[in-house]
């Protein structure tokens, strides 16, 4: 790298320490598209993370949970007297947020209230990353974030599958949004995503059948053998239970978040999951669980790229069509791929 | 391997070939945990396969899938006069589904008709594995399956995220089941899940709402840029655009499956788009991007492993700690990693 390209670098790192607006959004465009650029930043801004409480937000589509955020964030820049107003970015990976542009209903009105504060920032992910790749650079993001001295860091997820499970992760706090009626609860369970929730939320809750929705949550976080086993899943490595260790009760609270009912709640028990982290060392604990996915997705993802590179597209497509006429099988063909390149 | 062992795998590839249940559970056992036994048994059943119809059947939990599932399965094995019974596979991916064990309100009781059949095999995925781990599954379970002369296999998922995704990739004929209400036809639209869809069914069709249901699905239909751009996610390989080449019209079906309703119309519906996908050279095409989808997933899990023999424990432990006092950044931490194992 020449002599002025790192002023330049330096001069952006800066700028983003500084609270440059438009400096952070150029730097997030760098890391989202991954440049080299990008990647210098990133280290030389790494030193400066660790200080935010990551908060993931996830839920199925329509569950409100876009609403829900928006007051949350509201919250967090206007607390109760006493308490200090924080600096907040929101990271909407969901493709059917408002926050990442999916929203075809309208939704973006309800962020009003949020668009002109200039502590405030809302980035979206481009959701139709690769498996790996979106983890990654939603985790590349939150670091700049968090190094930009945002304090509370929202990470938006639709709530199903593996990408969202990895995602869940990166947070310090996971909220899980539930609505009442339509069985929903209990898929939910079945679906295994309220096993990554260290709070849940049933929204709309002037729904009357919002009682039912509780006692079967209920019933399910008795029965449930929440935070074992889940995160067997993982490819590289052994990691203790991430979620919900057995002194945190996780609390069911009620919100009608276009109302404002329940938000106040919340914001509190937010707070005091973010207490109990702290007392009880889990908060390290999940920042080292959360450092080492970060670190193994790099390792998978240049593990990929490197062997690309290092295979010539005539072998690798002559492999592919005798796989094709059904003359080797994949393993064969594996192992004809793997022969020449690796000890 | 010794002779008594290859003489064993021998017997058992030939029993699964034969027809023998008991042999084909335990080979699929053998699979789906990976062992060395189950890849010998992959490669000698692989000239066999390539002869079924991969079906999968995708759709929120709580839509009706697995009824009409049971429902169309119940129908190949039972067609109308003139045309040929046939043997049904099912392998069921969705943790939410009565056929892999999950449903917890009774779903099961609805699978009696399908029990007693000798031709008609259903499969249960461990839906907890890792992320390509479990579309590399199944995948072979489909292998064995085809092998076995399962001339219909379904493969069920939950209609979210990449991984369902990945695993409709397996499938010639790709089956979207919606349901009227509650915006859930716009919200699948905007989570890119009618984008894999060669048919789209609205169950539970009885419904006051199915009218705009339809509507909302067919505008989004039109002006939706379908099969565009949505492959591009994949990371070691650029494809053509997979599934709803221009001229398949993708048809919209309405269904009761609970009262058998519709069922007939979309048996039909899925013999039309065999016979178009055979005509139009695109099942070849969906053939082709299937293996090589499978090929890719064995080289990165392969890569993966290797790299993690490759390492001594103690210098992973130590880069690991030097990230986490924020030492290190992530691709410092890579950088050093990656080094000392390939050039």
């Amino acid at each position: 790298m020449r002599l002025k390209e790192k002023l330049v670098l330096g001069s952006l790192v800066g700028s983003v320490r500084d609270g440059n607006r438009l400096a952070l959004a150029r730097l997030l465009s760098q890391v989202e598209n991954n440049t080299p650029e990008g990647k210098e930043c990133l280290n030389a801004l790494f030193p400066y993370t660790g200080k935010a409480h990551l908060i993931g937000i996830t839920g199925a589509p329509g569950s409100g949970k876009s609403t829900l955020l928006n007051q949350l964030a509201y919250t967090f820049r206007h607390p109760p007297e006493g308490e200090q107003a924080r600096r907040v970015a929101i990271v909407a990976v969901d493709p059917t947020s408002p926050f990442s542009g999916g929203a075809i209903l309208g939704d973006r009105v309800r962020m009003r209230e949020l668009a002109g504060d200039p502590d405030v920032f809302i980035r979206s992910m481009a959701a139709r990353g690769s498996l790996g790749g979106l983890a990654s650079r939603t985790a590349e993001v939150v670091q700049v974030f968090d190094a930009a001295g945002f304090e509370i860091i929202f990470i938006e997820t639709v709530g199903a599958g593996q990408n969202e499970v990895d995602i869940a992760r990166l947070a310090h706090t996971t909220i899980v949004v539930e609505t009442p009626g339509t069985g929903d609860e209990i898929q939910a369970i079945k679906a295994g995503i309220l096993e990554i929730a260290d709070i849940l939320v049933i929204n709309k809750a002037d729904s009357p059948l919002v009682d039912n929705s509780e006692f079967a949550l209920r019933s399910m976080l008795d029965m449930a053998p929440i935070g074992t086993d889940y995160y067997h899943s993982m490819e590289m490595r052994n990691n203790p239970g991430l979620n919900s260790p057995k002194d945190w009760q996780i609390p069911i609270l009620r919100t009608v978040a276009t109302e404002r009912q329940g938000i106040d709640a919340l914001y509190q028990t937010i707070q005091s999951h973010a207490e109990f982290l702290q007392e009880s060392q889990e908060w390290i604990e999940r920042e080292r669980v959360n450092l080492q996915t970060i670190l193994d997705n790099l390792i998978q993802n240049s593990l990929i790229d490197q062997w690309r590179k290092s295979i010539s597209n005539d072998v690798y497509q002559t492999v592919l069509e005798s796989l094709i006429s059904r003359q080797t099988s994949p393993y064969q063909a594996l192992q004809i791929l793997m022969k020449g390149v690796l000890p």
